[in-house]
């Protein structure tokens, strides 16, 4: 394990650009921060660039046991001083243990390579703009069974740190394809078959409960504002709502999602 | 309307101690923000003391007419600078809009004036840490037609700033009990005939979507570290768990109660 005491230090410099989408972009990595989602992060097929360990987070032995299992993998595991560790992260009570990752997401071109059976569910986030509930929905699809995650052009970034955090680790363990455009998407579905439900609030749509997730089929929510865009309003599918009784004018799209999702699960059986 | 250019001012001094729980407590007041919460609390039976707007919220039409229709309901509205209105919002982007209110929430001494029907569906929280959850949680019990929200002690505050704010208004439209213990609570279950459902990961517990949520239920969310309480998991109810497939570990316990939600809502048809 080696030590680093300044900041000046090109490796700890990176992690503050690492903040900026367009350097997670253009360095192709990103920042996964706390003790599970390290492991996680470890125990998949992500690969690890090199991780951080704060001085109080090594007297933990789970920590320690990270740290020499990634490590046993050739992966660099640096000790910082706790004061050097916080200026470094964002959380508000940090753990003191974070690893650089390479961006492991699919792009338009891999779509094609998605391995799908003949009831695979998809969930396609079609503009979500908040990391949060774009991790939260990762979560829930990876809970749910779903066999993959797309998310369309205009849609949050999956590598922001609030993203990657509230997917609870499920980035690292279920296929999710990024930055892919409409038309891709599009095409994907018409050549492998897939059926298409763009969630909607609609006259013409039906119940969530009502339309059949039984086929290779993928479900889209949209823009926490605006919902679905008119290209895929307009696309060939399904359009789905769910149901409000009371007052309540919309539901938060992670909470929509899920609903979907496990209605979707319910029927699979 | 009236000006206030003094951030000494008594009223405005209050709203700065509503950010603590004993005193909201202690007043029997919180704080609404935003210019659609504002408007559903003054449509609601809530009871709003008095009511803030910026200078520059005052220059949209929507924010005048609410601020002329509460002074026709003998509600105060102040107008302040936007330098005081931004000293006193916990907000990023403030909509310059706020109300104080009064205080609404049920307690357990009126649990028992609680219509319910024969197939009424109540959703209790017990132990639910984070403000967010618990209002999303009151906004899905909201859109899911349920007839009620149960707070069992240790559960966060719901007046909570950012409790009120993720609820987008539910909190003034559907019945919700707050610091009601555990005791009480099962007792006007046993009173009242409603079925316990109570969300567990446990063996003995069965799939959320075959239990039988027709009748006169109660569905119980834990917290999210640490699930339900052991007086909840001993009391007389049926145990329910959401299968998980994936490597996902858990689920967000807001979206936990929306499928489970959802599914009674499925059910009742």
């Amino acid at each position: 394990m080696i030590r680093i005491d300044s900041q000046a230090n090109s490796r700890l410099k990176l992690l503050g650009k690492l903040r900026q989408r367009k350097n997670r972009k253009k360095e192709g990595l990103f920042i996964a921060e706390g003790v599970r989602l390290v492991e996680m992060a470890a125990d998949s097929a992500w690969k690890i660039s090199f991780a951080l360990f704060s001085d109080s987070a090594l007297e933990s032995e789970r920590a320690r046991i990270l740290a020499e299992g990634l490590e046993a993998d050739g992966v660099t595991a640096i000790a910082v001083s706790d004061a050097i560790y916080g200026r470094l992260t964002d959380t508000e009570s940090p753990q003191g243990v974070m690893a650089i990752v390479e961006n492991g997401l699919l792009d338009e071109g891999s779509l094609s390579g998605l391995e799908l059976s003949q009831n695979s569910q998809l969930l396609v986030l079609d503009g979500v703009q908040d990391p949060g509930n774009a991790g939260t929905i990762i979560r829930t699809a990876d809970a749910a069974g779903f066999d993959g995650v797309i998310c369309l052009d205009g849609t949050v970034d999956l590598l922001n740190d609030k993203a990657v955090r509230s997917s609870m680790g499920s980035l690292f363990n279920i296929p999710v394809a990024a930055e892919v455009s409409h038309d891709a998407f599009l095409a994907f579905c018409l050549k492998r078959g897939i059926s298409l439900y763009v969630t909607a609030l609609d006259e013409t749509a039906c119940p969530h409960f009502r339309a059949d997730y039984k086929k290779k089929c993928a479900i889209v929510l949209g823009n926490e504002g605006n919902g679905v865009s008119d290209t895929m309003l307009k696309a060939n599918g399904q359009r789905i709502y769910i149901p409000m009784s009371g007052s309540a004018e919309s539901l938060n799209v992670a909470i929509a999602g899920a609903i979907v999702m496990y209605e979707a699960y319910r029927q699979r059986g």
